[in-house]
């Protein structure tokens, strides 16, 4: 059974289980499924109302534009939460590879590290994609219906944590990198992303509490 | 049917759609829910590990401490993931009272001031319990099992957008409170609210980054 047909109750129940699965790295792209599922309702609750009329055609096609991209973020997302729990297939079946022999040893550690690397390509995907829910976000609270300002808000919120969740998932996992050139490459995009995704998120909450105060 | 008992693919198609609620309310009670879900787990697979056996009596405390709160918590903000969209149940009702005359008229704004109120308890309630995840984050990414430390880390995130996702939902509906010492001492308490937790959010974050670099 997949973890996203669940019931919402036994998905949390087995998160706090002693399972080490599903853990931070499918929940970090639920986040971000669910930020981009609020953006997709601001955008849902503005099309046709009286204030989206009154837009220029410039913001209409980002509120149309950005409600449009926030589907496919979603359908992605969601497969990413089980992906994350199977990233580690490879690995472990490298793990269990024979090491008695020097030749056995260096090819199961050759497996191993392709293992590993294949594994962090997920949550650096999530890292990625769930940045794409942010830049969504602004243009729906700038634009967007008023009435649903806070729900950009979360939507921010949950899509900045999920960035920085599954970031976080990479970085664990670059510490079974022995290539050091892809450790410190990919340190560095996790590192810009994250900055990226916190002042988009911050230049979004911004917006939401200039209209709340 | 609750929400959560809805699969996880359906709240988020359901948070996605033309339909008002479930909103950024529920969503963030949700990710505050998964945050303390992600803090159960650390504690789960900590005790009676090797590395706990070797914490003082007062870490052990902690852990021990920390996860037990948990399992409260998960229920209660579960329970708020539904309660937000019925927050709103007097409210509306009382919107529909009569209003010919001026004793009807007053009738009326009474008891719709009285329900935006008992609206706005349940936000602040999701805000304050969202906290007190946050609050048992440190500790476990401290003294908990180190290989799940970013599990803690993505815990904090979603937690403190929690906090602050439901402070927003606090605020956008004070703007229909007409009693202006409420209105001064709730925005006072969810900015005191959310201060704190980024406080706790950007502390537990830096034990983990210490750890991955």
């Amino acid at each position: 059974m997949l973890l996203v047909d669940k019931t919402v109750k036994d998905f949390v129940a087995q998160v706090a289980s002693n399972e080490p699965a599903p853990g931070g790295g499918s929940v970090a792209a639920l986040g971000a499924s669910l930020g981009a599922a609020l953006t997709s309702m601001v955008g849902e609750l503005t099309i046709g109302k009286k204030k989206y009329e009154a837009l220029t055609d410039e913001q209409k096609a980002i509120v149309d534009g950005n409600l449009a991209a926030t589907k496919p973020l979603i359908e992605k997302l969601n497969d990413l939460i089980d992906a994350d729990t199977n990233a580690f297939n490879d690995f472990m079946a490298a793990m269990k590879m024979p090491k008695e022999t020097d030749e056995e040893k260096a090819a199961r550690k050759e497996a191993m590290q392709a293992g590993i690397k294949k594994a962090i390509e997920v949550p650096l995907d999530a890292t990625k994609t769930a940045l794409e829910v942010l830049k969504l976000q602004k243009g729906l609270a700038l634009y967007g219906n008023q009435n649903a300002i806070t729900d950009a808000g979360v939507g921010a919120l949950l899509a900045c944590a999920g960035v920085e969740g599954a970031a976080f998932n990479v970085l664990i996992n670059l510490g079974d990198v022995d290539d050091a050139a892809y450790v410190s490459e990919k340190r560095a995009e996790c590192a810009k992303l994250v900055e990226e995704a916190k002042a988009l998120r911050d230049e979004t909450v911004k917006i939401v509490y200039a209209a709340l105060v």
